[in-house]
């Protein structure tokens, strides 16, 4: 895991002063990476600062960046952070001292290009940051789990299997789009309250509310990543909902697992946060429930019990069609933590290989829906409705399920006093009706 | 669907002598693609004819080839058929005339070339066909999944939704590997007889002896791929080792389904036979038991009744370490045909893209094992096991599941009166014991 540096300095500040905002999502200490593109030009890789991105594509061309990361940043073709999550985490580290270095108040060097390097974050459009591979959705909150399982199987709510390993399903890397794409209703098949079995547009389109993680070095074939060294293969960390279709679930998940109930779409935030920025937060695994056996040998580290664990508030909003034609704000529907999952991410690596599985540089896995001990921090609609009913919006409408026109944004931030906190920008995605 | 023209005339014959023995596998009339290197050269494109590769992109660097195609053979760049897939169907009908002519004897424009456009296969490395985004397996045959219902959920054998949709899950893209490549033995968790959790080699592991189709054009998300062109979505078919280990699957698949019990490897076959070769062999999907019922629309069109399904033997063969020692050949252990499966290629298509999911070209999506109706047609251990307790081996070795240096082979071959039949060359594995 990181070690705290300069680079976490509370005192540093930076020459684009919107960073300097107390509580802004990208201070100095941040500096998530970005693909995005501004007018007709090419896409770039950037780093976000403040409320701008700093173009790292055109800083390495102009000789500002190190030469051992030069490749990754390659103008001449389309821009992704595959290479640059391809590098040793040893460059990435000197590459985020040098970036810090670069946006310090008080440096030039970038400073007196700013107006080639500098892109308001409301001008540009951002891009899927890699080119995925695979995409792997994993159930790692023991409240998720049991919320769940007493409705679809009261006599088993919490599986045993759940316990010993981070259960998880290969998900569609396919259909894993950029925040603010809009996301169509699907049709599918579901077996209604008749026992009849349909094919329509769903009644119980639903968020998932988690926390992505891009692989940077992947491994062979046939050579597991041991949990010791787990965690230096995530390259950062996203915001992502797992849009999730109920009813088509229910009805399809038996034997081999969701499919078309979690493949319509999948939203991820533009900005991939570091392990680096985010190592203040670092917290021990979570404490498992009296009785519940240790993790096996594979999925132990001390380290990992000691610092697995991330501070991470996370918050789900939604906005319907009325209240965004009456300028309503979104409202808030989950604040949850991801300190409360029941598997750490190293885990969840270490688990992913254990059979010798390769990850690809690129590579997604999430965490499976966030949801915490309390009501607010249930983090779907399906647990939300299950425990309390509708949710009531203003201006009188009520939600079970999502309804066209419905926008959902997600946000995280991780905070502690003596820290400047770290921000992961918005994951955006607005309902479409169904095709007729 | 293919209509039969000249490329399909019994009576053709190659000046590729090896080409026109009868029951070969690689006859004029086949043609599957193919991805090669020889010596130390570049990949490069090829098709198969007799014991011969006819290598395309040294055929479209010579002017041999359709204008239209030239792009897909460009040899400044790693060899891989996803350009060639990404093409209308109908230029790849006139592309596989050309290719018929060409090889076709008395035809001398491709002939006088021979010395630099033909490699014997036993002399060239065969390589991944494509690059695969998505890896999805079906399940598809009803004898398969009754037989294996019977053992983990005698209640419920055949779970009903199956009946009404082709279940499926994603799999692994990333480990699905060539053939010829060895299969490492994996390591995992399984709940052993008396309760307790261990994380060990396995004991069970197990071959599928599966059809493989790769994706030609793709859809955009969003917009789903009616049945009636869902056949225009194949490039081409493989065979397809989607290697299982049972203990493990037991252990982890509930309630989010199979995930590392799929993920140690999956073998496919190097040559992709095109739906244009294998049209003389369509037949109507098959026979649904009295008291099904009938497909849902969007899984249902006439021609996909008439003609959807595929008459194609498909055989597993295997040759422990011992008689290899001893010379012995491999011994055939499956004989199915997938004309008995339950849905066609076609309908699982359109359900795949029926929520919007998007298919990319070069996607792989594969059958799931092909079991028939007879005890010969089992395909996997796994029901030859259950049914009927282990396999005796030549030299009196036995097998429940497969072990430390069996190869498994798998081979297929379309026939009937009339036409020129087509195979699909090997697919092959070896086990390699675990590590240490």
């Amino acid at each position: 895991m990181s070690k705290l540096n300069e680079t976490h300095d509370p005192a540093r500040m930076s020459w684009v002063e919107s960073a300097n905002v107390s509580g802004g999502d990208f201070p100095i200490q941040n500096l998530p990476f970005c693909v995005f593109s501004a007018g007709d030009a090419n896409s770039r890789i950037g780093v976000a600062i403040g409320d701008h991105v700093f173009d790292l594509t055109t800083a390495s061309a102009t000789g500002l960046l190190p030469a051992d990361v030069q490749d990754a940043f390659d103008a001449s073709r389309p821009a992704s952070l595959n290479a640059l999550m391809d590098k040793d985490p040893k460059v990435l580290s000197a590459l985020r001292l040098r970036l810090s270095n670069l946006l310090l108040k008080g440096n030039d060097e970038a400073a007196k290009h700013a107006g080639k390097l500098l892109f308001a974050q409301k001008e540009v459009r951002f891009q899927l940051p890699a080119s995925i591979g695979g995409f792997t959705d994993f159930f790692t909150s023991l409240y998720h789990t049991e919320r769940m399982g007493k409705v679809t199987r009261p006599d088993n709510a919490v599986p045993l299997n759940f316990r010993y390993l981070p259960i998880a399903y290969n998900s569609r890397a396919s259909s894993v789009r950029i925040s603010g794409e809009e996301v169509r209703r699907p049709k599918g098949q579901r077996q209604n309250p008749d026992e009849t079995i349909s094919f329509e547009p769903t009644g119980s389109l639903d968020y998932e509310l988690e926390l992505g993680a891009f692989i940077g070095q992947g491994n062979e074939l046939g050579e597991p990543i041991p949990i010791g060294s787990a965690a230096d293969h995530v390259f950062g960390y996203c915001l992502l909902n797992d849009w999730s279709v109920r009813d088509q679930q229910r009805w399809e998940a038996f034997p081999l697992g969701p499919f078309l109930a979690k493949t319509l779409s999948t939203t991820i935030s533009p900005f991939i946060v570091t392990p680096e920025a985010l190592a203040p937060f670092r917290t021990p695994a979570s404490t498992r429930p009296e009785g519940d056996p240790a993790p096996l040998p594979y999925l132990h580290s001390d380290q990992d019990q000691r610092e697995g664990g991330l501070d991470l508030i996370m918050e789900a909003y939604i906005q319907s069609d009325a209240m965004r034609k009456r300028g309503d704000e979104a409202m808030r529907i989950t604040r949850t933590n991801f300190k409360d999952m029941y598997w750490t991410v190293a885990q969840m690596v270490a688990h992913h290989a254990s059979n010798g599985c390769n990850f690809r540089t690129g590579d997604l896995i999430a965490s499976g829906t966030t949801s915490g001990p309390t009501d607010e921090s249930r983090a779907c609609l399906a647990e939300i409705a299950v425990g309390g009913g509708p949710i009531e919006l203003p201006g009188g409408e009520k939600r079970t399920w999502l309804e066209d026109g419905d926008t959902v944004v997600f946000r995280a931030k991780a905070e502690k006093p003596g820290a400047v906190s770290i921000g992961f920008g918005e994951c955006v995605g607005r309902i479409l009706p169904a095709h007729p």
